[in-house]
């Protein structure tokens, strides 16, 4: 029988931003025990995901090895690491660990969902760690754009293990952890096997920028507003929202923070002991009663987001709050792509109301919360792994990630969602490859990226759908005529006259020239009036639509 | 009466970039003789007008004044400029005019519809002039993005008036004519009333720079490839097309153009003499027999469409010819804002296959055509006009713009689609507020962007739809229990029972109590079976699906 080995599998996160989810295991090929780094979400779009609300990975690799998981570790609390716990749980039924901060919002999900918040357990950072099976593993401090950021120590029989999470190179992070380089010096001084490292930011070839270079720049800019200033951010960058807050408090304005998250975010940074120094806060009730130009706003919808707040200001009140001629909107945060129109939208709906748009200059009001290629350098010269496997990342990043390695007499190894690499032996190889995919929350149920559900809907989008419906009586002849009905398609086409009435003469014709062989069978009838259906409609109207045809039977 | 007046009225593109669409007027109130500049096309999108084919301004406020309106004017051969001249010149069924090159899109475009192309003239630029009516109008050659671009001079009994149309301020813009700072300072001398300019790049504050600075960058690029090489820009941007393939060239490469658009520009370019060295090239049949790194392709899909070159080589083959790890493909492009996804699907695609994607660098493989801000600086001192109104460009260039012109101590005047200003006296005076809107190229037809048909799509994309079917019989009994078909949603709800069976169970039991007015009236029982079926697909799946209700009565 074959040695025992260590193995390496993403299962979501390399192959996108987003959706993170990654597997390690040790053990006998086909028995090593688990252990999965992250679960979590990423967000659809109109294009390929509409009316869906959430995406996850798929996990069904994990789910039929259920009984050999033998924990889930967060490294942070951003959607896209810890999102999907309450909905996956269920599947794993391993304990979950994570650091205070995460961990509330965990059990939050694990709540959310009905599932039991005590099977997340809270862990005390590095040097504390936890044996787990045949791995022991601790959450090493990491600088990011969320409090208790953490990197993984994964000891394994084979050596040290780091997964970096999301981190950058920050000495002055505002809230949370500074980038503490001697610890990690010690940590990686007796040689670390492999790195799995964040790839966001390869391509950005500008040293990282503390976040304490923003604080300057959004303080002088308050100061400077006549107006009501209005400041965007992510909500779970609380050093972001604290500047904010800091720089409102500083120009001798009352602050009042707008948005579920945001409010959610400063109360768990709080009971979690990350954040002291907030500003007094006044209440959206109170601040509509301060003269605007001793306000400021934080508010959530960096994004975008239709039902956010600053989406909602920009239509017009929220909570009895509204902007104004003179008034100042910053974005403290840099659109994600995909994003741009949400933003854009909301930029051209303030313009109409004459209020000032800021946008983040190019950096001078934001900092990404990745590491940029300088750092990822540094990274690899801190740690020394003999080997480089990027995650958290497209797959232009990650394959730049991986040259990059290269570049620096490394191994890098390219290993997007499905690839199970052996980290055993002196290079990486690849075993397996696994099926993958993306598993969506739709309304309340799970439904699979491959069920047809969402094709069905793009297609209606694209092109229309008919409803043809006729009856047949006893003896299989059509009582009355085909009729249709449309959704979703122009009434009147190319000849003038109504699109359903051209459509049902059309049908009723075919119909009369059918012989009975295809009227008294399903299949050949549905396909009949279908292609008649689309047919006319190619004619008329330029375009063929969905078609659901449907035919009842008296008999 | 009312003495006579000069107006100013967009009708598209004082709003969003795309769609231009400007009115000119002198005369009397609602008797002023019309001109108009630009009939052009935006694009849809997936969020906002899925199926649609093509979007152009609503111009029924000209078309129900087309025997006022003399002429129309055409800048240059951008789509968002000439575009919709086939669609919606039998609307207006004025002479159009244009400069040569110009003249050959707008003659096709008119065919393509089935128009007359020999509504289409071809002016010279200026001096020449056209008197058309109260005006008399010249094409005033301005450097952009694509040959034989020009300002309109509108020669007015109130005074001159410039309309920009797209510019930059190029000395050496590769193909087409200079920027001639002495034929604008001549032709502003005797002073400017208004001048109607392009807001596009109002936000960038860094010095235009020419196209000329992007060759020997290119040329670099390529030289330094190990395979193949393929580039690709705007189709349109000839002079970058040109200098790509002149960098192919001298790098020792055969040259192939790919994509429908890519050539007939050039071909066009040939036609109207704008374009008389470029390097000969090769057919795709011949490119697939030459060693890679002999070969050098540009390529249409700059944006990431679906069926461009670009995507179809990130896809796999087209006409023959591939890509591989080795290869390099070049951006020579900025990604517009909304087409994100897009590129970046084609990025990872490449990246699949091994080829080193390289994008615009921040501007050193591409300039915009369109005046910064300091060049709109400039262009206001050349010109010295009276008043400046921003055009071409979203809500938020056109305030900053306007603020922009105040600030140099002249009248600003901020006019989105619509706004209807009197430019006599010596100030501008908004004197009617027009409707305005869009209209939607749907397959062959065209349709309202208030008919309803594109918001149905939408929910259908975001809801699904539930079509419910019942027969009533000569008593108006059911015969039968209704039944439904379901497209775009999950089959199975919360209870673990297909959705479908639930919602016919539920349907039939509602239909039981119900009473017989309910019954025999059909918008009480439509709205019956509509209400119980979104009530159980809430209850099922947690979401209220469209509904359609097909009810027969036999009687």
């Amino acid at each position: 029988m074959a040695s025992e080995r260590l193995i390496y599998l993403p299962l979501g996160g390399a192959g996108e931003i987003g959706m993170n989810c990654y597997v390690y295991g040790y053990g006998k090929p086909g028995h090593e025990r688990l252990i999965v780094v992250d679960l979590g979400v990423t967000f659809p779009d109109m294009d390929t995901t509409p009316g869906v609300d959430l995406i996850m990975p798929d996990i069904s690799w994990l789910a039929a090895r259920k009984d050999r998981v033998d924990a889930i570790f967060i490294t942070h609390a951003h959607e896209d690491h810890v999102g999907a716990i309450g909905h996956l749980w269920d599947k794993l039924d391993a304990p979950v660990y994570a650091r205070a901060f995460t961990s509330i919002h965990a059990r939050r999900k694990m709540e959310e969902q009905g599932r039991n918040p005590d099977k997340v357990q809270t862990m005390q950072p590095w040097p504390e760690s936890r044996q787990i099976g045949p791995f022991t593993v601790g959450f090493l401090p990491v600088s990011h754009s969320i409090p208790e950021s953490s990197s993984m120590v994964i000891d394994t029989p084979e050596g040290r293990v780091i997964h970096t999470g999301d981190f950058k190179i920050d000495y002055q992070p505002g809230v949370g952890e500074a980038f503490d380089r001697d610890l990690w010096t010690e940590v990686a001084k007796d040689g670390v096997k492999a790195l799995i490292c964040d790839s966001t930011n390869v391509f950005n070839h500008h040293e990282g920028r503390s976040e304490s270079t923003v604080g300057p720049e959004i303080r002088r800019f308050v100061s400077e507003q006549p107006g009501m200033v209005v400041a965007t951010t992510f909500a779970s960058n609380v050093a972001r929202v604290r500047t904010l807050a800091q720089a409102g408090a500083d120009a001798g304005r009352s602050v009042c923070l707008l948005g579920r998250a945001m409010r959610r975010m400063i109360e768990a940074s709080t009971e979690a002991g990350v954040l002291h120094d907030f500003p007094s806060v006044v209440s959206p009730e109170d601040a509509s009663n301060i003269p605007r130009e001793n306000l400021m706003l934080i508010v959530t919808g960096s994004q975008g987001e239709r039902r956010a707040a600053s989406a909602q200001l920009a239509r017009g009140k929220y909570l009895g709050l509204s902007m104004d001629e003179g008034d100042t909107f910053l974005f403290s945060s840099k659109t994600i792509p995909g994003n741009e129109r949400g933003v854009i939208e909301i930029m051209n709906a303030f313009s109409e109301k004459g209020v000032d748009v800021q946008d983040d200059d190019g950096g001078r009001y934001h900092v990404s919360g990745h590491a940029n290629r300088p750092d990822l350098i540094a990274m690899q010269q801190l740690v020394n792994p003999q080997v480089v496997i990027p995650m958290h990342g497209e797959h232009r990043h990650l394959r730049e990630h991986a040259k990059l390695a290269e570049s620096m007499n490394r191994i890098g190894f390219l290993a997007p969602n499905g690839t199970c690499v052996s980290l055993s032996g002196n290079k990486p190889e690849v075993v397996e490859f696994v099926e993958t995919g993306r598993t969506y929350i739709d309304g309340s149920v799970q439904i699979g990226a491959m069920d047809g559900v969402v094709r069905d809907r793009i297609r209606m989008a694209l092109n229309g759908h008919v409803i043809v419906s006729l009856i047949l009586d006893e003896d299989d002849s059509p009582l009355g005529e085909p009729w249709v009905d449309l959704k979703g398609l122009p009434e009147v086409g190319n000849s003038g006259s109504p699109l359903s009435e051209i459509m049902e003469a059309d049908l009723d014709q075919a119909l009369q020239r059918a012989n009975d062989r295809t009227i008294m069978d399903d299949d050949k009838l549905d396909e009949l009036l279908r292609r008649v259906a689309r047919q006319t409609a190619n004619q008329e109207i330029g375009r063929k639509p969905e078609v659901t045809v449907v035919v009842s039977r008296l008999s």
